[in-house]
C-alpha cells in the first residue's frame, strides 16, 4: 500500500539486498524506515515493537535466521542458527505465529547442505512466506470486496459506510491486511467508501495506525472514539462493519481486540452486518468455544499514560491518579451469534462449526 | 464527601463568608481551592471548566449573582444584576440548569427591595439551591442503596461490583452525586462494593474524577477502558451499572454520555440490572422519545490530543496523524428497554411513560 504516494510492504529488500522496515512506534508522528542488518536487529525490532502484527512479525523472524546464517561461519552455521532462533523465539514468546515460523526455517534445512545453500533456503522461505500472507490478504480482500459492492449497488452509488476497531491493516501483515483489504480494493475499483476508525483504547491503533494507513490512501475517514460507534449505528451512518481476529475457535466464537463485542452487540441491534476478516492460520481447531479462551492481562500503565505527540517529541501523559488500580484485558470474545459471517481466503462462511467446515472439509474432525 | 480525610462539597462558603470551590481542571493530579471574589470570578470559573455539573454549575451562578450585588453600588444595583446575569448566562448558552438558577434569582427580587435585603435574598436562595442539591441526590442514594443491598443480601457478604461510566459523582453536583450517592452510602453502611470504572473517553471523567472521589473515600476500584465493560458483564464479574443522565425524555429514553448506550446492551445481553440515577429535574416532559433528542457535536481536539500530567506538568499529547477527521458525538440515546429502571429522588420507576408518570402523578398531562 501507499505512504507518501510510493507503494512499500511492511517489510521488504531494497536495491542493495538490505532487509528493511518501518518504524512502527513513530506513527503516525514520523515516517521512519529501519535496516535489520544482523539477527540481532530483527529481534530487537520484534521485542521493542518496531515491528507488530502476526505475520509481520513472523516474517521478520524468518529474515532474521537468514541474516543469521550470513554472519555464521562456514563450519558451525547450524549451531548459531539454533541460538538465533531460541533468541528470537524468546522475544514475544506466546507469538504463535512467530514460533510457526522459526520451526518452517529450521526444518528446512539440515546439517548436510553447505552454508551457501542453507542461506539461499532460508531468504528463500522468508520471500515465499512474506508473498503467501499477501496473497492471503488478496484473497480476503476480494471475498471482501463483494459485501461491500453489494451494499454500494444497493445505495446506488451513496457512499458504503463502514466501521473498523484496532488495526488489521497492511501494517501488521506485510500488504493489504486482512479487514482493511475489502476497503483498499473497493477504493481502488472507485467504490465510495467511508471509514469510522475506532480509536481504540488502550494502545490506539485505530488512532495511530488505521487513520495513517487509510489517509495515506487516500481514503476518506473519521476518527471516532470506541464510544461512538453504538450512536452511529442508532444513526444509520454504519453500513457495515468489518474487524479483523486474532483467534477464531471451532464454534465461530471469536477473539479479537478489547471493545468488538461492543460493537457487535450495537450491529446486531440496529440490524447491521458485521463480518470478521481472517486468515485460516488464526483458526483455532482445538478450542470449541470462546469462554475457553484465555484472556490476557496487559499491563496497568497502557492505561494509565498515553502516548502521543508532545510539545519535545513522543512523550506520555498520566490520566488517572498516580496509585489507580488498573484492569487490562486484552481483548474479549465476541459470540458467534452476533458474527454476520467470517471473511477468510477460501471465502466466506457462517460463524458456526459447520460454517468452517464448508470452507476446510479436510478438518472434517472433531 | 471526603478529599484528603476531611468533608467537602464542591462549593461553600468558608469560615469568614468567602466563596471557595476546587479546581476541577487539575484534577485528579493536583487537589487546589479557589476563591470566588468577585461575580467575574464565578464566570470564569465556569467557563474555563474550574466547576463542572450542571447542578455545580447553577449554584455557581446563583453565587455569582450575590457576588454582583455585594460589588453594586446602592442605587444600580438591580442593573449591575441583570448585567451579570447575562453574561454569567451566556458562560454556557445551552445549560439548562445555570439558566434555570439565574432565573430563580432574578425573579426572587425586585426594584422595591433595599440592596441589602436583595442581597440576603440572593445569599440565602445560592444556599437554599445548593442544599436541595444535596437532599436530592441523599434521596436519589437512599433509593439505589436498597438495589445494591439486595444484591449484598442475595451474594451473602461476597462485594458488590458496580459498572459506572463518566462522572456522575459528588464534583458535578455539591455532594453525594447522582449514580455515585447509592455508593457512597453502601460504603458507609458498611457493604462490601467494588467499582469499574469507564475512564470515559473522551474527556476522560471517569479516569479523572470518578476515580479521584472513590479514591478519596476509600472505595475499592478498578479504572478500565471503555471497550472493557462487554467482557467483564460476559465474565459475571458486575452485578449492576449504574449510570447518571443528562436528560431523560417521556417514553423512558435516556441520554448520557456517549458510550452508554454500549454498556447497556451488554448488560441486557448478560442479565446484568442496568440502572440510571437522575434528579427529576433532568426529566425533559416536552420530549416524546429519545430519537428526537439533539446530538452535541463537540470539538475534534477533544480526541484528537489526551490532556494529563506529563514530565513538566499538565500537558497534551496528540494521538492521531494531525491531520484526522475526526467525529466527537458528546451523548448517545439509551432506548428504555435497556433501562431496569430510573432511580430519582421520588424512589425507583420502570423506564417508561407510566413509570415516571407513577413517581410524579401531577404531571400526568401530555
Amino acid at each position: 500500500m501507499k505512504i507518501q504516494g510510493k507503494s512499500y510492504r511492511s517489510i521488504w529488500e531494497d536495491a542493495s539486498g538490505r532487509i528493511m522496515v518501518i518504524d512502527q512506534r513513530k506513527l503516525p508522528h514520523r515516517f521512519k524506515t529501519l535496516e535489520l542488518n544482523q539477527w540481532q536487529d530483527t529481534a530487537a525490532a520484534i521485542s521493542n515493537m518496531t515491528v507488530r502484527g502476526a505475520p509481520l512479525i513472523g516474517v521478520t523472524a524468518a529474515y532474521g535466521l537468514y541474516l543469521a546464517i550470513c554472519d555464521a561461519s562456514n563450519d558451525n552455521w547450524l549451531l548459531a542458527l539454533k541460538k538465533a532462533s531460541e533468541a528470537l523465539q524468546n522475544t514475544r514468546p506466546t507469538a504463535v505465529n512467530l514460533a510457526w515460523a522459526l520451526r518452517q526455517q529450521m526444518l528446512s534445512i539440515h546439517a548436510s547442505m553447505s552454508k551457501k545453500e542453507a542461506s539461499e533456503r532460508l531468504l528463500n522461505n522468508a520471500r515465499q512466506l512474506a508473498n503467501d500472507d499477501i496473497s492471503v490478504c488478496k484473497r480476503i480482500g476480494e471475498s471482501g470486496l463483494k459485501l461491500i459492492r453489494e451494499i454500494a449497488n444497493r445505495k446506488q452509488g451513496g457512499v458504503v459506510n463502514i466501521l473498523t476497531h484496532c488495526n488489521a491493516g497492511w501494517l501488521g501483515c506485510i500488504d493489504w491486511g486482512t479487514a482493511t483489504a475489502p476497503l483498499y480494493m473497493a477504493h481502488h475499483e472507485g467504490i465510495a467508501i467511508h471509514v469510522w476508525v475506532d480509536e481504540t483504547r488502550p494502545r490506539l491503533q485505530g488512532a495511530r495506525l488505521t487513520t495513517f494507513e487509510l489517509g495515506q490512501e487516500n481514503i476518506p475517514y473519521h476518527l471516532i472514539t470506541d464510544n461512538a460507534g453504538g450512536l452511529l449505528m442508532q444513526q444509520g451512518k454504519v453500513d457495515i462493519c468489518l474487524l479483523g481476529t486474532d483467534r477464531t475457535v471451532r464454534n465461530g466464537d471469536v477473539a479479537n481486540k478489547i471493545g468488538t463485542y461492543l460493537k457487535a452487540l450495537a450491529a446486531y441491534d440496529n440490524k447491521i452486518p458485521f463480518y470478521i476478516a481472517l486468515p485460516s492460520s488464526s483458526i483455532d481447531w482445538e478450542i470449541e468455544r470462546g469462554s475457553d479462551i484465555p484472556i490476557e492481562e496487559r499491563d496497568a500503565n497502557e492505561v494509565k499514560q498515553v502516548e502521543g505527540q508532545g510539545q519535545l517529541g513522543i512523550d506520555r501523559v498520566s490520566i488517572s491518579p498516580d496509585n489507580a488500580a488498573v484492569y487490562n484485558p486484552g481483548f474479549d470474545i465476541t459470540p458467534a451469534r452476533f458474527i454476520s459471517g467470517l471473511i477468510t481466503e477460501h471465502g466466506i462462511c457462517k460463524a458456526s462449526e459447520a460454517g468452517l467446515l464448508s470452507l476446510f472439509p479436510d478438518l472434517n474432525k472433531s
